[in-house]
């Protein structure tokens, strides 16, 4: 992966900027801030096609999806959707957001949204889909869709999984927002800082995922969604399974010999 | 649906006053306050047939559950269960209230629950049912059962979804009150508001409600309730079809296109 | 079962102490505060052994663990699984470990979790997977293992069934420390104690589970943990049935007709 490929002379303003930096911190800032960073067919698109590469990057450690502008993200594009306006065509918009959406779920690595504006619609299922989330405290969150006569249901499956049912059933019915202060106390946020902050409250979520070994934290992340939807009894079987594995991994020998030894461990594997 | 059945005049008071307004809010309002607004067989029978009449009814945008008294609801009636003290008669009698519950769900308009007093038992159990639900300041809420020996096994279907399970638990191992407070705290509550105040903001609510097309918000509300039991693949499927559909209604198409061109949506799909 | 096992003459000290009151609350206190009381293969077949007694005590009403020394539980103990490195003995261990973590939810009596120091790693899984849990205000909890390498996967299985999504990550990518005032707030804890005031703190919800009869109580936490797992028209099936049955007990009957006679019921079934 290559540095800033908004810095290409010449090219045109990518949608997508990715910036990966030499510790393997991809940066992905959404880049259209004159529509609000909307997820048109074109955004989704770039936005795939940077996580694709994510994913293929053995050296990548922490994703941050980030965006320029007033907005974080305001959702689909609807002006791309009244214009096509067929069911098949809504049916591969949405086929095509659920699929850049899970392949965040995914990734090996932490994905972490630093949402410095408003988060509206599928803008909001964004931040509730990523692992981890940062605000300032002035972003603002809703499901705004049902102001359009459009109920927000794909953003409806992250966020019941992130907050409590009656809380996302009136964001869901309102359409109203909801301040960031609001957001950490219903669990869509692990931090708000003030906005001259959020650089710096992001990094040391980053710092802390780069100390850890990167195979330890990637069989982690996929068997925390795979054994939440299990029922307990094979969820500590799964688990169970999945830290034995992790203990043969030489990262984890060397942790635990460290231990024993009481000194820091040397990460043995790092891409 | 005609407007309050208590005012017909030479009528006994129901057990349900049904009150319909112009704008398809339907207010039901449980009227048994010499016995707490126990959940009786006479009173379950009253319920369903209110709530199915709201089912039928094509003009209903929203449901509002009220109660006169001190009470909000007691639960269910101890002194007719100990009178049918055989087990086909409780199983008879929790199936009737289970049904009851459900249809709540079920319904394509939301719930709201109005608590302005004690909501114990069955009739906590009721307030975490509803959709959302308001309640006055001096509120509070008790799953008492084992107090008397019965544990609240079918109000813990909905408090578990509801509230953190330490919680769930302290309150059905313990039968301790909560106040109005710790109950918007905890999940159960979306607002809490002074006494003199509780009209006002559930009327809120409605109104904003009433803003939004009834298709997108029937179909918004069975999705929900649908997609949170499954994975969450098979919960994006489900959601990204329903919306595509919902896209294809008038007042989606209206939305969008209001939205495109900067003006009031104006809905064209109303009962 | 015998009184305070450590009191026995000239035998060594055990790894777990076991008292039983003649109310039936039985404690098992964690007592190897030298290694921080660490899950090794020794003490999880002492845990599961006392454990397995309870489970077979008709007189046992409660079940309080509680721990010796500066920590509540550290953990797996990372020098004997450094030692023991196959991976063989390691899917034993934490087969070992999952099956005693079940077994507390298996229990016909409530489990509380007395915690007065530091809970990491599989030690914040064990006050996660109580009923219920009670801190003292000094307490803390981490799941730390991914500072060694090894992703808290066991941990994570009642972490994400007591805590917000986001927040459990949180904790698991960071290993990050959790005060008890935040686990408090985040779902982990019931109460939370000012040191001195644990010990009162957990006797008054022991005392509160005494009051109630012993049957409703163990039917009513085997049917919360079935239901959770089900879809809600299933859990409200399952609810039911257990609720009649419930009725069936000679001590609901007592209590119903106690409640319809306003006196307070004398339960008749007491081990």
């Amino acid at each position: 992966m290559t540095a800033v490929a908004s810095s290409v002379p010449g090219a045109p303003d990518p949608l997508v900027q990715v910036e990966r930096d030499a510790r393997g911190v991809v940066t992905l800032t959404l880049n259209d801030p004159a529509r609000f960073n909307a997820l048109g067919s074109a955004m989704l698109a770039a936005l795939q096609s940077a996580i694709n590469t994510v994913a293929a990057d053995a050296g990548a450690r922490v994703l941050v999806l980030a965006a320029q502008g007033k907005a974080f993200c305001a959702g689909h594009d609807l002006k791309e959707m009244a214009a096509n306006s067929d069911l098949a065509s809504h049916q591969a918009l949405f086929a095509q957001c659920s699929r850049m959406m899970l392949s965040l779920q995914k990734l090996p690595v932490p994905v972490i949204a630093k949402v410095q504006g408003m988060a509206t619609a599928a803008g909001c299922q964004l931040v509730a889909q990523c692992d981890l989330a940062v605000a300032g405290s002035t972003a603002s969150f809703a499901t705004s869709g049902i102001r359009y006569g459009l109920f927000c249901s794909t953003p409806s499956v992250p966020l019941v999984r992130n907050l409590p049912i009656k809380k996302a059933m009136e964001l869901l019915l309102t359409g109203d927002f909801m301040d960031a202060a609001t957001a950490l106390d219903q669990g869509l946020l692990n931090r708000v800082a003030a906005p001259e902050a959020l650089d710096a409250a992001v990094e040391q979520l980053v710092q802390s995922i780069l100390d850890k070994p990167r195979v330890a934290v990637a069989m982690g992340k996929a068997l925390v969604y795979q054994q939440r939807e299990l029922g307990v009894e094979a969820a500590y079987q799964l688990a169970g399974q999945t830290m034995a594995v992790n203990m043969q991994d030489p990262d984890a020998q060397e942790g635990v010999n460290a231990f024993a030894q009481k000194r820091q461990p040397s990460w043995k594997v790092q891409a």
